[in-house]
This record gives structure tokens, C-alpha cells and sequence, in this order.
């Protein structure tokens, strides 16, 4: 390639967005790019001429590193969503007056649902308008929740933190046994999927019996149920660990969090903001069973945690954003990098491309054969899929005995 | 010795427990230790005769390293406190009973303040019945709030997990920038010492600025105080991070977390039980200054998270078990092993013993000169304590994407 190269991160921050960063860097860099550039919190900043020249910022090899290792979103993200080009033609006049200026060749978003959105538009928009920058989307988030791929970077790494978490926890609940017994809620997070919450199984192995109920927000969720079958087996161990989804919703369509306050928060894309799901669990079981209730939400912590990342995860991330730079110098344009899974055992896995028409704002969710009949598990199904995606690690790089991240805050 | 021995574990869970009680083990077999036995849930489950042979469970060498790795307490714990003994000395015949029968030369109690109670009312009573058995006491806590002891094995690896996990939030909160400003309320567990939340400040590097404010329970919170200041940070930047302990009271004595509720949890210490701390001060922020706020409580994560362990604690907690068998072995009784701290920089430390008498019940708080004027930061001679606790890793042993940990479940 010739032109120049512009990347952005947007959505929810994760602990491999910076990885798919790393790489689109990098092979655009020996693709000869003359410039890489960085939009600042994503299409938001670069609306505003906030962007930065990363060959000043990723400077040799061990930054490069480093950038794999850092969570959230290097260059910020944002979670500004395009209007419809015929509702507000000016804005894209704007970018592409930018996108010109700075002699682009080709425009990497690196985010969810709502991003491959944005690179629908702006690549509907260069074809009607004949601009000849090339748009790509590689895909991004802890939720799992993107159709056409097999899986979406980060989710590996949050999965292994969840699985390890849920481990150490159980470990912790068995500690003391309480007379009427402990039942611990562990709170993760998915509105409408329930991958991220499914990965609690991976605590499951020999040396631990895993969770004893996991609940996705695929399957309507029954208090009066699920209070019965607690009350069943704490007559047989003294402490009952649960994980539940923050989306799990009763007949009727109510979220759990809901029953509590009555309030429904919403976000600037309309979703509902949820929050103390397991708090309101919990707190209903020692009320009515006399049991010792705690619950502990995994909250950011499942998507920053990039100390316990996924070797497979970070590897992936960054063959997309690398695919993402090759595919766009051959040519192509609005389509969104996918992952594609050649085998489960041993587990292979390449990069492919899908139309971003087909791909965005489709909510993939858990298949219901992967849940069990009963409503309250994952079957082995599930747990083929996603246990080659927690493979291995990628230590972090220590200083003072904590992670060394990526980061010049004073360079912007 | 010639003897058996007899260890157990007592009090909150940590992540370095496990490793005092390898240090135990191996030193009594070294020391030619005829059986080492483990109590099942401490002193409550010897007083219904549940123990274990532990050379039938920790086999070789690779199980001393899986126990060292291992969250929680492995024996199981309890909260069981003696009664004194003018009270009950029933209870004590019966100790004592079993004690002889298992032919016990050496008895070693590993836990926080109420198990050094155990440890002083055991040799009280040993001593004054002509018993010749040796009572040892080796710390543990996260909470660093042992008296006489430099520090207490657990914190250090406790103190890594809230740096690293304070520093991959603040890192999460930057990413997406919000038009009124976010606030992120971190909850550190800690009732009246604020190790533990002064431990955030770890986060604070070259590449990252910390928590921008630090509240322990040793000061008393102003809750309009502090929205007042954050409001004056939300016009200069756009996220705030703040850690607080869960145990900061306002004037008056009242813990921040009641204000919300108006109900006292009580355990069965007498202990009031927390939670709610940073939920309700995030509640007061969005409503009074119109920011985004969140919440993340540490939970039980910070306790349990032997996948991200120091070096240092780690290897102290060993040779305090370690010390404790040594010391019995030489004839010592009724003394709790301390950490002796020689040097921080280069750190040094040595075990040491002190009269379990003058430990127990006394809590050790953050010396008002570690924490700044304003009562809202921890100074450099704080960093300078802390810092050396947590340096070095003990990585897991990974099988299947997690941390492999000791457990027979089916063997006791």
C-alpha cells in the first residue's frame, strides 16, 4: 500500500481490542503504509480532527508488546453512533473531507455491533459517492454476540478470567460451613447472550465441581424455581455457588434487577443499564431460606483484567486487525473480519471475510441445545466451543510487581 | 522431634493460607515428625474429631506446589472463638483429650487475630495443667492488622491483586470519555485498617496516574466533602477513580454503607457486616453532580485470587510455617511467628517470635503520618512498606486454560 491508514476502537473497552490494534499497526507498517494514524475515541474524536500518529507512540517492538498487554481501548473509544446518510448527509461530508485531507487509503474500525454499523455506512457512502477508501470492520467484544464468526476476539480472555475467578471463588465459599448453610450469587455480564456467563463451567475440572447452577438470559429465569432448587441442595452441601447472567429476565420479560427498584435506566444506544441481579437473588435466599447469601459481580473487571489474558485470544486479535490491513490493500471493502473454526481438537482457527451488511446489529445468542433441559447448565456442546479459546497465556510484563501497560498520557 | 503435629486453619480465607500450611508440612516431615495431621475447619472440627493424615494428601512434590497456588483455606476453616476457660473448661478437656490421643507434640493454629486467641487460651491451659504440647501461632490476614508483626502473610498477595486490578479499571475508565464526567467507586474490603485500600495507590506508575483519591477507615468521611471534590476534579478531567474501604465512618461512628440501609449485619464475632459503601456513594454522585457513576466492589476476588500471587508473600507465608515448627521443635510455646522486616531497599525480612499474649485482640491501623493532611491519599513512606510485598510472581500451574489447584474432594 501507499496511501495512509486510519484505525479506531470503539464500544465497550476489552482486554484484546489493543491486540487487533497491534496488529493492524504493524502490518500496515510492513505492508508500506506511509502513515498510520489513530483516531481519539473512535469516529467521535475524528469528527472533531482528534487523531495522532502512532509510528510517535508505538515506537519499537517492546511497545508493541506492551500494547498487546494493555486493557481498554489505547486510542479511547467512544459510543457515537452515525445517523442514517439520508437523515444527516452533512456529517458525512465531514468525515470523508477529513478522511481526504489526511490522503486515506484505507479506514479500520475495530469494535461491536454498533461499529460494524458505522462501517456499513461509511462504506455505502464511499461507493455511492466513488471515494476509493477501502472500509474494514474487525470485530470486538466480551459479549460473543457478533453472527457470522465463530467467536469475537476478547471473548477468550474474559472467558478465562471468568473461568479462573469462578474457581477461586468457589474455593473461597468452601472455606467455612455455615450452619444453615452459604449460597454465593456470582453476577457476569451479557443483556442478551449468555456466553460470557456460560464461561463459569470452565471452573468445572478435577480438582473442582464448577458452579452449581448457571443461568443464561436465553431462558426465562423463575425465581420461585430456582429458590426451590437452592433450598434442595443446600439439604445436601453446605455451600451452593450460582452464576447468573445480568440479563436473566422472569416471564413477561421483566429483568431480575428489575424486580427490585422499578427503575430502568438506558444508555445513549437505548439499552437498558442493569445491575444487582445477584444482590437481589441473594437477597431473597436469606430472607426466605435463613441461608448466608453473598453476591459478587465480576463488573469491569471481566473485561480489563488483562493480566489473565488468553494466548489463543491475543493471538487472534491481532491476526484480525492484520487481516483487516491485507484484505483492504487487495481490495476489498465493507466487510468485517470473521474468525473462522477449522477444528476443536486440535484447535485451528483462520481469518476470513463476511459483508458488514449481513453482520451488523444481529444479536447471536447461546444455541438452546447448548443449554440443558432443565434451563440452569451448559452441556458439553458449549463447553467444546470455549474451552480452545481460553488457551494459554500471555504473561504480563512486570514492573513494581504490577503489569506494565502502554501509555503516554501526556503525548496525546 | 518425635511427636506428632497438628495444623489448622482458621478465620478468612487467603491466598497465602495454603502455603504456611506447605511450610508447616514440609518442615515437620524435614524435622522427622512421626504424623503430621490437619484439622478439618480448625479447632471446630478437632472438637468433633474430624482431622486428616496430610502425607495421604500432599504426596509428593508437585502437590507442595499445587498447595502453595491454592486460594482459600485447604484444611476448611471456621469461626469457632473458646470459650475462656474459668467458663467452659469442658471444652478444654476435651481438646486436650484428643490432643493425647493423637499422640500431639506440636499444635499450630494459623489465622488472624481470634485464632491467636485460640493460641493463647490452648497454652494457658497447657501450661497451667503441666501439658508438655507446644501451641505456635502463624498470621494470616489480609488485613495487615496483626500487631507486633511487620506485616502479615496474605497481604502482600491481596495488596498485588488491588494494585493491578485498581490499575487495569483506571485504565478502563479512560476509554470512553462522557459529557458530564464519569466517577468509578472501588470498594476495598478493610472494617477499621486500611491496608488493604491504601494498596490501591500501587496502581500510580509511569503509565498510570492512580486512584485519584484513597479513603481508609482510619479517617473520618465527609460524604458533601467529598462530592465537592469530586466536582471540582470533573471539571479538569473526565473520569474519577476512587478507592474507599468498605469500613469508612462518618462523624458520629456511623459506617457510610448503614447510611443507605439503616440496618446492622452482625457475624458471629460481633463483627458488623459491610457491603454497600461505594454503591451508595456513587448513587449520591450521579444524582447530585449529574455524572455517570459506578460501583466495583473487590469482593471476595481480592481474597481468593491466587492466580495473581507475590513472590514475596508467598515465600514469607512458607517460612512462617516453617518457623512455627522450628521453634515448637526447640521447645518454644504460646508465640505467634512475626515477619521482622531488616531492610526496604533491597528488602529484607526474617521470621521472628513474640508472646502471643501481647498480639492477640489488638489491631494494628495505617499510622495517621502514611496517610496526607487532606485525609484523602497515602504518602511515599506508605508506597515504601507496601511496594516490596508485592513484588515477584508465583505463576499457576495452567491445565485446560486455568489455575490447577490442590483438591481431593473425594478423600476426606
Amino acid at each position: 500500500m501507499k496511501g495512509n491508514v486510519i484505525v479506531g476502537q470503539s464500544g465497550g473497552p476489552t482486554a484484546a481490542i489493543n491486540s487487533s490494534l497491534a496488529g493492524v499497526f504493524r502490518t500496515a507498517v510492513d505492508r508500506g503504509a506511509n502513515k498510520v494514524y489513530g483516531m481519539r475515541n473512535g469516529i467521535q474524536g475524528l469528527l472533531e480532527e482528534r487523531y495522532v500518529d502512532l509510528s510517535e507512540h508505538i515506537r519499537n517492538e517492546l511497545d508493541e508488546e506492551l500494547l498487546k498487554r494493555t486493557p481498554a481501548a489505547y486510542l479511547g473509544s467512544c459510543r457515537y453512533k452515525l445517523p442514517e446518510i439520508a437523515e444527516d448527509p452533512a456529517v458525512y461530508e465531514k468525515v470523508f473531507k477529513i478522511l481526504e485531507k489526511l490522503d486515506i487509503e484505507c479506514f479500520v474500525y475495530i469494535g461491536g455491533n454498533d461499529s460494524m454499523d458505522t462501517i456499513k455506512k461509511l462504506s455505502d457512502y464511499a461507493v455511492v459517492k466513488g471515494y476509493k477508501i477501502k472500509f474494514m470492520g474487525v470485530p470486538k467484544t466480551i459479549d460473543n454476540d457478533l453472527a457470522l464468526t465463530d467467536h469475537t476476539p476478547g471473548y477468550g480472555s474474559a472467558a478465562k478470567y471468568i473461568g479462573t475467578s469462578t474457581k477461586e471463588i468457589i474455593r473461597d465459599c468452601n472455606a467455612i460451613e455455615y450452619k444453615n448453610g452459604m449460597v454465593t450469587i456470582i453476577e457476569i455480564m451479557g443483556r442478551n447472550a449468555g456466553w460470557l456467563t456460560g464461561a463459569s463451567v470452565l471452573a468445572k475440572g478435577e480438582d473442582c465441581e464448577g458452579p452449581d447452577m448457571i443461568y443464561l438470559p436465553e431462558i426465562t429465569f423463575d425465581v420461585e424455581k430456582f429458590i426451590a432448587k437452592v433450598k434442595d441442595l443446600l439439604t445436601k452441601k453446605s455451600s451452593v455457588v450460582v452464576a447468573v447472567s445480568e440479563g436473566i429476565k422472569v416471564e413477561g420479560g421483566r429483568y431480575v434487577c428489575e424486580l427490585s427498584t422499578g427503575i430502568d435506566y438506558v444508555d445513549a444506544f437505548g439499552h437498558k443499564q442493569l445491575s444487582g441481579t445477584a444482590t437481589y437473588l441473594a437477597n431473597r435466599l436469606s430472607g426466605e431460606l435463613g441461608c448466608k447469601a453473598r453476591a459478587v459481580e465480576f463488573s469491569t473487571l471481566q473485561r480489563a483484567a488483562s493480566h489473565l489474558i488468553s494466548r489463543v485470544d491475543i493471538n487472534e486479535a491481532y491476526a484480525a486487525g492484520g487481516a483487516a490491513i491485507k484484505a483492504a490493500d487487495e481490495g476489498d471493502t465493507g466487510d468485517m473480519v470473521i474468525l473462522d473454526r477449522v477444528s476443536d481438537d486440535p484447535y485451528q482457527c483462520t481469518t476470513g471475510l463476511r459483508d458488514v451488511h449481513k453482520v451488523s446489529n444481529v444479536e447471536k445468542t447461546v444455541p438452546r441445545e447448548w443449554i440443558n433441559e432443565e434451563g440452569d447448565y451448559v452441556t458439553q456442546e458449549f463447553i467444546d466451543y470455549v474451552k480452545p479459546l481460553i488457551d494459554g497465556e500471555v504473561p504480563p510484563i512486570m514492573m513494581d510487581g504490577v503489569p506494565r501497560h502502554l501509555y503516554h498520557c501526556d503525548k496525546w
